[in-house]
């Protein structure tokens, strides 16, 4: 491994920034498909191919994820990840990725090496195009580490809205709630947690496309990212003015997350996943579609977690184990920076 | 002007986070096209209309400009106009841009409002919508101030590559060179130079446009931002194998951008420009291509620079104003950080 590190030069548009292009990224993207005048062609943009069908559908993230390795993944496999996922719960088709990092002086290359092989990897496993990219190097100290942004583009037969959901649909999550806010908040170093808990982070479009071929009938998808189930309920719930019903007991939770929730005083329905989606269903295709998703490796521990409902329009309701009910608001906040 | 700053919890998918997208983004986008599901739908991800004819063409940029207000723009401005001159130079017609911020906690809340009108302005010039956006905020001291991204979707005819040279064309730039880098250096506190110049950021479709309706004959484009004119050149005359002979009289500069480059020891050929093209063109349609771009105001001082010939495949030359001839290198990167 080499000792080498990002110099102000390598962002800075010249022969310098050109090497880093050419020794560092075009290598690894060798079995990506390019088709097209891709990020290879080094010009000012790149083509994508227009689809004959369906819609086209577009997302952009920006990753500051701390720290950048991070128990079961690390910054570039999130960044795939992440925007994939956006993609995957709009019920898109991923067809190309751009990819913009923004590095600290200093940045080590052996670390940039780690994190690109890792985010290519993502691609090369969903069959995506790196369309283009942009890298800016700024002065040690204006920013801490690396920033990745990504921006997907899909194709989807008919975008899915979460504003489609009809009251007695039912809600299904793909796995357990938690992993990747837990496992970060152990891995910060102010905290100083042992535990063998690591993020979910993972591309679900290969389980999300299993699911939406089976028999139809998926309202609205999203993922829970930051804030949440918590988050990501509320805004389905207010955006198609229904009422989610969750019944806590059904929720899939790790031992270890639930065990972080209670020791942390941080709820696991607050912090954000990265390899979950939450499903809207009609109800009567929601035993097929919950069937399928299992029969994935990644919806290994999907389950049905409650209903949508006419009771308090635009509110959720969690169920408790012992029987209670309460309202689960919408979180001011993730609990903590730079969890994504 | 309100005092608010923004808070760790503004970049956190929760309740906060919704109202500064509420307050502050969804407001300013009334005016922009949307005809499809956008951005102010609030979903995972955004719906594009998919061309009829010709190719779709994608581009990203990250800006870290320092300082953020700069004299004859903003990061705003710079963050609509980088990413649209990169489609213009490919030929194609911009539809929509993604916009991801990542700020400082503690940054004004009324430099950020300035910012999105600012961004905001350019796009309704030319008729683009905000397909969708990020919020990240992170700790102070993690980033330094506002780092922004922008993805931008056109649609060209014919994409147009930077291959394509041929010996024999003509070297057109469409106005004066260097002032964005210049002017940004006067600007740094660490140099503290009083001048009246100001950056040429600006959005130069409408011009480009303009030029490739004439007749025909626009064979490559590129917009000589990092790197400059010497790093623009370099990269066409690699790629198409052709050398590029540039006569240095004829290039239009500021005298300020003279006096400052003179000044500094910093050659205005080797720094930004964010309002700029460099076309390359069928000699035959040359005169006609170069009256077209000085009938409108972004092309006023638009100039006939030079030519490709055969001589030094891949290299690129300068004739001086004393009658002699010398190579002009690729910088080996731009002079100073975060110029953009």
């Amino acid at each position: 491994m080499t000792k080498e590190r990002i110099t102000s030069m390598h962002g800075a548009g010249g022969e310098v920034a050109g090497k880093l292009l050419e020794e560092l990224i075009l290598p690894r993207l060798a079995e990506l498909p390019s088709d097209r005048l891709g990020v290879s062609a080094l010009d000012d943009g790149a083509t994508l191919p227009t689809p004959r069908d369906g819609e086209l559908v577009i997302t952009t993230d920006s990753y500051v994820v701390k720290p950048v390795f991070f128990p079961g993944g690390d910054i570039g496999k999130l960044a795939a990840a992440g925007t994939l996922n956006d993609l995957a719960v709009m019920g898109a088709c991923p067809t190309a990725l751009t990819l913009a990092a923004v590095i600290e002086e200093g940045f080590l290359i052996s670390d940039l090496e780690r994190i690109v092989d890792s985010f290519v990897s993502e691609l090369k496993a969903v069959g995506v195009a790196l369309a283009c990219g942009d890298t800016k190097v700024m002065p040690h100290g204006d920013v801490d580490g690396i920033i990745l942004n990504t921006t997907g583009i899909g194709v989807a037969a008919r975008a899915i809205s979460d504003a489609s959901i009809q009251p007695g649909d039912h809600i299904l999550v793909t796995g357990t709630i938690g992993d990747h806010g837990m496992a970060l908040l152990a891995a910060r170093s102010d905290f100083h947690l042992e535990t063998p808990l690591t993020s979910d982070v993972a591309v679900i479009w290969p389980l999300v496309e299993q699911a939406l071929a089976v028999v139809g009938g998926v309202r609205a998808m999203k993922d829970p990212t930051r804030g949440g189930l918590a988050a990501a309920l509320n805004e389905m719930a207010r955006k198609a003015d229904v009422c989610l019903e969750i019944d806590e007991a059904s929720i899939p939770v790790r031992d270890e997350v639930r065990g972080l929730s209670e020791l942390l005083g941080i709820s696991h329905l607050d912090v954000a996943n990265e390899g979950k989606a939450i499903l809207i269903v009609d109800p009567a295709h929601a035993k097929d579609v919950l069937q399928t998703l299992r029969e994935h490796p990644l919806g290994a521990s999907a389950a049905l977690i409650g209903e949508a409902t006419t009771e308090y329009p635009g509110r959720v309701i969690v169920g408790t184990k012992v029987g209670g009910r309460r309202f689960l608001d919408m979180p001011l906040g993730d609990p903590v920076p730079r969890i994504c």
